[in-house]
């Protein structure tokens, strides 16, 4: 089992990667000193549920702690104010308290919606999440947890730290290989980032990664974690330097939103996000090198990477002026300068925007 | 003017309270340094906005702010999940982003409401608090907001302080006298927790805080805001001492809830419940002069302190049950030591509690 610190003073928790972990959750609430006089509610998703709930249930009921669950529809959907709602009802029926913990079982769509409500059932919950995708190693870092609105995603949330992270690997061997694609593609987006060694590891790796290989995910797993995490300590809040992690998303939330959160994974929508960014940094000059070596690595997992033609110019960029990012009527994108590095600049135009999409779109073209 | 800064580390505020003040918002958000790029969320409610909304959107309009208002229904059903979506549809809608501040413009329910929008819309925004209600000079101070579960009050909530309180006095002018006197019930139990002479100068001062008279107004708010603001710095998120504010609480929410949150205001819930709590600590040894006092207290302001005879006790007992102070399987209630001191008490049984309930059903028929 390899332990992860992740570094934020008093709210500073401990992401334990490794096999078996799932069997010993109620092992890992002892140590952490959760009370077994209240309550625990494990949320989880209809995929997930009939492979790792019972598990969890007992291992948890074997140490003495009462456990609620509630089992949403599997994907983003259910990343909604509805769910959310339905999520508090069995958490009040089944009587948590302040001192109670809510479990995310599951991907980011159960960690974020989980996450939400821990933050502000009675204002604010102790939060466990125990990851069972690859795209999760993400979202198991930072706080950010959210709800989407139908007219944007990730629009209502907060910050609300883990208490823990329990990362069983052993999980992911069921995951079905499209999403394994989606969630290295978060993975691949931390090396180009912040570490081009990390960057040529995944692309060395590929195989080994898709194949779930448990010594490569582990690693792998370990470094996206570690990046991730180096990031957010140095600004928990995103005021500055955490708009990084955001390489690709400003376009790929725009193709999720526009998708109905359904055609496309978040994986997969921010591979063609950050494909379009290396083309608008070489469009303002960078070296062409850097859009080829994006492509390359990203197609070399199976990602998309040009924009699909039936995908209407105008909604996406309908869909991106709902955007957080676009901030004071000036769009922020980050660029890469070279593979591991980039830059956060705010002054990308709407043409500039439309340029991208076009040239993209002729991509799907040559394929 | 008179100005109270609420001491909370980097979260410090200050509350300004005074007459005039609505038509100088545009002035308070330039000396706050608000950005005028980012348009500016106004959430009031129907009895509010034909009186006082035109001024604040004026004045901000006048110092260059973009404005976009939404005008809730007035009265406790609007801290619902549903208004909150409606209110981030606005919001999303006129493009507010990270940058922006959402304003509550009314009493509590507005505040909480428009508060935990601002909490949670990007993950949080600022907030400004512009109370016209005696009883929000309580929901102005310490952060908390919330909106109702059909099961529980205040369920789903967050802890966000607000950047600023323009208190404006001469808006409580046009109050409604039955929400005077329920307004002044927190203020009154401001006296009873914590200051003695405070209770007694509200009993000396019962006509003229009842005739709204400025001056008086003006000292009991300040004088309110700075005891919640004296407990609260000591303790922001309810660790300990906080939850001597919630004195005739745990009673006055379960009242509140069996009547659906319109049969009751909540400061007259609570003003029984403070009546109950004098009679519980009376029960359990305390001086009899202890309820004699809060009842005659409360009563001079023409406050309810008897249980209403058509409440069901057993209805009242599972109302508590869902409450945030049930934790751990024991009952936490603030009992009165004496007038101006209060003790947190958890072991409370449900027996004490139906005994309570029969004895101020009785006084009831005395009346
Ligand atoms: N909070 C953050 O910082 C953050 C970061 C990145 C992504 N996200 C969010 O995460 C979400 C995407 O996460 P995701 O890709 O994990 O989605 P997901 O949770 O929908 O999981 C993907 C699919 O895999 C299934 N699944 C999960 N674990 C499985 C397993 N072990 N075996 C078999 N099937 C399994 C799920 O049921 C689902 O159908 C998005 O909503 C995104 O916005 C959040
Ligand atoms: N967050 C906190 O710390 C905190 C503390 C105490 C109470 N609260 C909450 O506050 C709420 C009660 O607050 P409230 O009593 O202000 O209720 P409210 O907001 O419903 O206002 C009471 C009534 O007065 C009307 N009104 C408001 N200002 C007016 C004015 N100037 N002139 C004429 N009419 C006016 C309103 O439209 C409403 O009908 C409850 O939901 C309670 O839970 C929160
Ligand atoms: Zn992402
Ligand atoms: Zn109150």
């Amino acid at each position: 089992m390899r332990t992860l610190q992740v570094d934020l003073g008093e709210r500073s928790y401990p992401i334990y990667i490794g096999g078996g972990l799932l069997e010993k959750a109620g092992d890992f609430f002892e140590q952490h000193q959760q009370s077994t006089k209240s309550p625990v509610l494990i949320v989880t998703d209809d995929h997930v549920a009939p492979k790792y709930l019972p598990v969890v249930e007992t291992s948890l009921q074997a140490k003495g702690y009462r456990t609620v669950s509630k089992v949403v529809k599997a994907g983003e959907k259910s990343k909604s104010l509805d769910v959310y709602e339905e999520v508090m009802t069995t958490a009040i029926e089944g009587g948590l308290d302040r001192r109670s913990a809510v479990v995310a079982l599951g991907g980011g769509v159960v960690g974020d919606l989980a996450g939400f409500v821990a933050a502000t059932y009675m204002r604010g919950v102790t939060f466990v999440q125990m990851p069972t995708t690859i795209l999760a190693h993400d979202s198991s870092v930072g706080g950010k947890v959210a709800v989407n609105h139908r007219l944007a995603k990730n629009m209502i949330g907060a910050f609300h730290q883990p208490e823990m992270v329990l990362y069983d690997v052993d999980s992911l061997q069921s995951l079905p290989p499209r999403d394994v694609r989606a969630g290295l593609s978060e993975m691949i987006k931390h090396g180009l980032i912040w570490d081009a060694a990390f960057a040529d590891w995944c692309r060395e790796h590929t195989a080994d990664l898709l194949a779930l290989d448990p010594e490569a995910l582990g690693y792998g797993l370990t470094q996206g974690c570690s990046i991730k995490s180096q990031v957010v300590s140095v600004d928990e809040r995103e005021n500055g330097l955490r708009a990084i992690l955001n390489l690709g998303h400003t376009l790929g939330h725009a193709i999720e939103a526009i998708g109905g959160y359904g055609e496309f994974l978040h994986g997969e929508a921010i591979s063609i996000g950050m494909a379009a960014a290396a083309k608008l940094a070489v469009n303002r000059g960078r070296d062409p090198q850097i859009y080829k070596q994006t492509v390359s690595i990203l197609s070399g997992f199976g990602l998309p990477t040009a924009m699909p033609a039936h995908l209407n110019e105008q909604d996406v960029i309908g869909a991106m002026m709902h955007d957080k990012k676009f901030k004071e009527q000036t769009m922020v994108f980050i660029l890469p300068l070279a593979i591991g590095r980039v830059e956060i600049v705010s002054d990308v135009t709407l043409d500039e925007v439309r340029q991208v999409i076009a040239e993209l779109k002729e991509e799907g073209q040559h394929v």
